[in-house]
């Protein structure tokens, strides 16, 4: 395989896939968002080279190059990790990248990873599912880029999912009203989650009248929904997080 | 930790997370689920002893009982890996076997597992979010258990998300009425993939109006949406997947 375009996970290295910890090893270049965990990147073995295609300082490279790029790195017959955090296909734009490396007749595959979607609010002891509680769940964007078809936020808000919303700090205040107004009750509950799985994970928990003042910072994953009431995370797991911070 | 509530993916041991591969290692008993793939059973130990809590021949063990036996082990302090396909908190009622064990005060944890909800779907080469076609997507099971609140599909088919439906195979006719009663066009694309990465993985591709009465068999992950028109494998894996039916 050419180009394994390959989903990091939500930041804690032991949540990468068997496959994408093998791929890390016999890459001969990584291709890497910012996203991607610390813990995730330290796997790459010294000898690969990298390449930061997010990077935080500086703008990002635009999609049209990234997407360039893995077409050169394919066609000179490179084996290309392409490394995108969660997984590639939610909000990754590997059906992007997939598409020019298939219309360039570029050997590649999709190497599926564990969305932020559902480990970050598992990591917050919220199940996006629970019997008699939710039947679905839905993720979507908050962050709305020009040409992006819309959410129509009001008939979500009648739909009965848990309703999950990444890149969505930025207009929750705007979110929160639409969810309101289709007829979502003031007092649903709220979790918001950032850093699932590191050290610096953080957990703000907040009802939908509260969300646009709640003191929430982007990278955040919401969560909103009957769910979000449950802390579903073990007795030692609480007892180590309040003694860490005490 | 006593008991781990761990995800096995959509079949592919390969998919499985680093810890959950050494979870399994260092199991004393496997508590697992008749949709746990075989190339995963086959990564657990000879000595390890093996509960299957879901045989296909004969019922599945009711739930309560389910949870007795992991709050009874997890007390006898074994190493106990329940083990479920996909993600334990998407439809996994990993939330109501946590929920027990935290009542008990047996220490736990949830490690959360690729699911098949998107995996399927990737495997077929369907994004469930693509740029400029999806900005979202909404899992939501189409098998109604008596309790279960209700999904309504008519506001489903207004939010403009992908559908991913999981284990509703049965009520698919049903489900395409109420989606194109509440708006979507009968020629909306669909996509309904059985056995995802597996040998026997299995793509049916059809339309809405055509979903009721398509040869589709359990268990199938259906996608619903402008994305299930897409076909983003890789040109050896369609080469590699027409040459074998050939």
């Amino acid at each position: 395989m050419t180009v394994s375009l390959v989903g990091a996970g939500p930041g804690d290295p032991d949540l990468l896939t068997m496959k994408a910890a093998r791929l890390l090893t016999e890459a001969e270049i990584v291709v890497h968002d910012a996203l991607v965990g610390e813990g995730v990147m330290a796997l790459i073995p010294e000898h690969v080279g990298r390449i930061d295609v997010g990077k935080r300082v500086g703008k990002p490279l635009p999609q049209e190059m990234i997407t360039a790029l893995l077409v050169e790195l394919g066609r000179q017959g490179q084996r290309v990790v392409r490394l995108k955090g969660g997984d590639p296909f939610v909000f990754g734009r590997g059906g992007e990248e997939a598409l020019a490396l298939q219309e360039a007749g570029v050997d590649y595959e999709i190497v599926s990873g564990i969305t932020s979607s559902i480990a970050a609010p598992a990591a917050a002891g919220v199940p996006v599912t629970h019997r008699g509680v939710s039947a679905g769940f839905t993720v979507v964007t908050g962050h709305r880029r020009p040409g992006e078809p819309d959410i129509d936020w009001r008939s979500l808000a009648k739909v009965g999912t848990t309703i999950v919303i990444l890149m969505g700090v930025t207009h929750r205040a705007a979110i929160a009203d639409e969810l309101i107004a289709g007829g979502l009750a003031g007092d649903t509950p709220v979790a918001a989650v950032r850093y699932a799985t590191t050290d610096q994970e953080d957990v703000v928990r907040c009802d939908l009248a509260e969300l646009g003042t709640a003191s929430i910072e982007s990278p955040a994953t919401i969560v909103i929904g009957a769910v979000a009431a449950f802390d579903l995370r073990s007795v030692s797991h609480l007892a180590a997080t309040s003694s860490a911070t005490a």
